[in-house]
């Protein structure tokens, strides 16, 4: 088949190749207003499917929904003063509502913690409130100026933890747990993705954060994309707003915060990470639709017998889709379905039903054989669970690969035009790091020696992880 | 237990009742810009489980998730001439946004129909393109005079349907199915509500609808509460914003449109239906916790026992919290309990323990007894479903009691104190609903004479349901 045509391919031009498979594989249009997105049904099912994954591991670690208006006033913003600094360039503000001006202006959300910290403050008490361990699913705005889609989007979607705690540790403690046993453990065994878990840099991290715990990954093309980060607040916030508790032994204390995040950005990360030149690949156990059975014709045989098929493997548990609409080419369907990366498609015609066969094609391992139906049901579990496999096993390769160690500055420039550079964080330091951003080049983050994350930015054989990113 | 203090009576105060139950059931806070909420995490937990039924249901009727932009260009909003008349008062608007002045100035969505015509105008090519089944989970914002906690807040939570058909008659059909396949049947059997369904009037129509379909239900005080609607919108929307296809027959028409949202005023809702002067009484299905199992004193065997009925119970396929927070007087935590309505109590204390029974207090049906602990596991699921049932019958015995037929104006108003009022709708018409609206009533909606909905504000039969209304 002469895919060709299809998409541009990465190695002429991967920003063209990302932005022709979102719209092809129609995940996303742009929106109306500039920076703003719409996802579309295939695109907001992937999305859909890591809210069920994460939300799953963000009670069990213990977290409660809630939800926080989007309007702030503008005055809760400048109570922070690094969190206020890092956020006034991004803001949207409301003048106008309700056909009058308006006496304060108020901004559209760019994040939470301000107006979470307001209500913390008059929820926490006493040490028996603590601690307090919320999470929020909402939209949020910050204006961009080079947006890209799911990328780098003027309004994204996302989910907010923040925590308050008795002490430092318990903060400390849960920032890392989140970091681990939600973001981590999901894009390892969900989203199929090689990431590395490290320590963010003082220039690097979140505005009011004390310490900021990240997980990166290389995308298709050797750049970083940040997929997930969870803070340290200590008590910034907690001064800002008087967020204070009553000990056990009868003292007034700030409590010690914790914030973390992920968004819509990895439905692009799953496309940059898991793509190819056919489109994208998702990983089965992140994927709305597992399994496609498409009728190659209408006849009457033919789809009696996929919809046999399809009912089958649902109740195998597969998440399966029929594709009957036999007044569309079954040639432009394949395409469409390899562009949507579904992991495999099971395709019958007329000569299969005589045959009881039908033809499967893995999406991610790439094969095509002929398959007797009735072994359908028993053989896709299997299937889908290597798949899942081989596509963490590619990633991983892929860092492997194009990761190199260098010794200065000169190198690690040359190394992050296809690839990641590690090199001691005693030898390049913060001024190393400063030349490195001149040139494009960030600290991705701080990994130490036996790869664990760092407890502190000068932890000895502490290394950073450079490279050019999203 | 003495209770008169926790809460204002019903009878004395709804509206005080209301908002103290709001307080304490730690449901919502009022939130800083005026009229938005904070949902707490009891809260939004109610609102979690009605998007999963909801959620479920909507699949179900073949439509599909998606998200578009919080922010609509403003001249969007005035293409459609009474959609814009509609909202015009309540817009929030952005003028400044990335530190400077915008060119166009952007809304918050007060709802979607505009924007999605937008995207369905470039999706939508051919009749294989229909029908276009879309849903969405969101914020919107409407700025009101009025606002009360979960019933008229300046930002809601909802989800809003839009789809695009080749036929009037398919639309119709289709806002007809969402309306009692979806709607009507999640509050009756998740709910355990009472609801009229029926047709708007021409007054209270949506704007920009040729017709909108209602569940309305009688709240404790009598009051009529709008839950949930669905429109035709005709093709008012498609011809504003040029959405076509190209048909079987090779001409270009039109597309059918329908929309269709509920919100969080259903957790209101909720409150205001099965709420008593004890607190919340939470129907089991769309309970967050079904059953708490409270250890009555911090004994390590007490502590041990919970813990295992609550294992017990989570196999049984409860959904279940254990409070062991014995540093809490019992008292008070009962009470609490009471308050967030949880269906089923537990408790369990040193002499429970050594006679192997605990006590098992349901909220619903207001009993309390020894049980044996052994048994609770078998029993509860039965009891779950008793104490739903129960709800829905003293939901429907209330409407019931309190709704009178009328012959007049002034009967109806009268009748409206306490309760609805029905008479014929040949007999009050246009006219007698706005001299009714001056004092505060309104027409609800219009049943035909056997109760179905009727296909026409004159078909011949037709009641006309007037109540006041929140």
């Amino acid at each position: 088949m002469a895919k060709a045509h299809v998409l541009t391919s990465r190695a002429d031009d991967f920003p063209r190749w990302y932005q022709d498979l979102i719209a092809k594989a129609e995940l996303a249009d742009s929106g109306p207003v500039r920076g703003t997105m719409v996802i579309r049904p295939y695109g907001y099912g992937l999305w859909e499917r890591m809210q069920q994954e994460m939300d799953t591991r963000i009670k069990d670690a213990g977290a409660s929904n809630a939800y926080f208006p989007l309007f702030i006033p503008q005055s809760y913003l400048t109570k922070e003063a690094e969190h206020v600094e890092g956020f006034a360039p991004e803001l949207a503000v409301v003048t106008h509502a309700g056909g009058k001006e308006l006496e304060e202006p108020v901004v559209v959300r760019p994040t939470s913690e301000t107006i979470i910290n307001d209500y913390f403050s008059k929820w926490v008490n006493s040490y028996r409130d603590l601690p307090l361990l919320i999470n929020q699913w909402a939209n949020v705005v910050r204006w961009e100026l080079r947006p890209r889609v799911f990328l780098r989007t003027t309004e994204f979607l996302w989910q907010e933890g923040h925590t308050a705690h008795a002490t430092y540790e318990d903060a400390r403690d849960y920032a890392a747990h989140i970091h681990r046993n939600v973001y981590a453990d999901f894009m390892e065994n969900v989203l199929a993705m090689d990431v590395v878990p490290g320590r963010k840099t003082a220039r690097e991290r979140f505005a009011g954060a004390i310490n900021t715990l990240t997980l990166e990954g290389m995308m298709g093309d050797g750049k970083a994309l940040q997929l997930g980060t969870s803070h340290e607040l200590g008590q910034n916030f907690a001064k800002a707003f008087n967020t204070r508790y009553l000990s056990k032994d009868g003292r007034q204390e700030h409590v010690w915060q914790t914030s973390w995040g992920s968004t819509t950005r990895l439905v692009g990360a799953l496309v940059m990470m898991h793509g190819d030149d056919n489109g994208l690949r998702v990983p089965p156990r992140s994927a709305p639709i597992q399994a496609v059975v498409v009728a190659i014709k209408g006849d009457d045989g033919v789809l009696a017998k996929v919809r046999e098929i399809g009912d089958r493997l649902k109740a195998a548990g597969v998440r399966v889709r029929v594709d009957d609409r036999t007044d569309t080419p079954f040639g432009r369907r394949a395409v469409d379905w390899e562009l949507k990366g579904v992991p495999v498609r099971i395709e019958v015609g007329p000569r299969d039903l005589e045959n009881g066969t039908a033809v499967l094609v893995r999406r991610i391992a790439g094969s095509k054989e002929s398959t007797a139906i009735d072994a359908l049901s028993a053989l896709l579990p299997r299937v889908l669970e290597d798949d899942q496999a081989l596509l963490l096993t590619q990633s991983r390769r892929r860092r492997k690969d194009r990761t190199v160690e260098v010794t200065t500055i000169e190198e690690a420039e040359e190394a992050a035009n296809s690839g990641w550079a590690y090199m001691p964080w005693a030898r390049l330091g913060p001024e190393g790091e400063a030349k490195l951003a001149e040139r494009g080049v960030s600290v991705r983050c701080l990994v130490a020696a036996d790869g664990s994350v760092p407890e502190s930015d000068d932890q000895p054989g502490n290394v950073a992880v450079m490279a050019r990113a999203y």
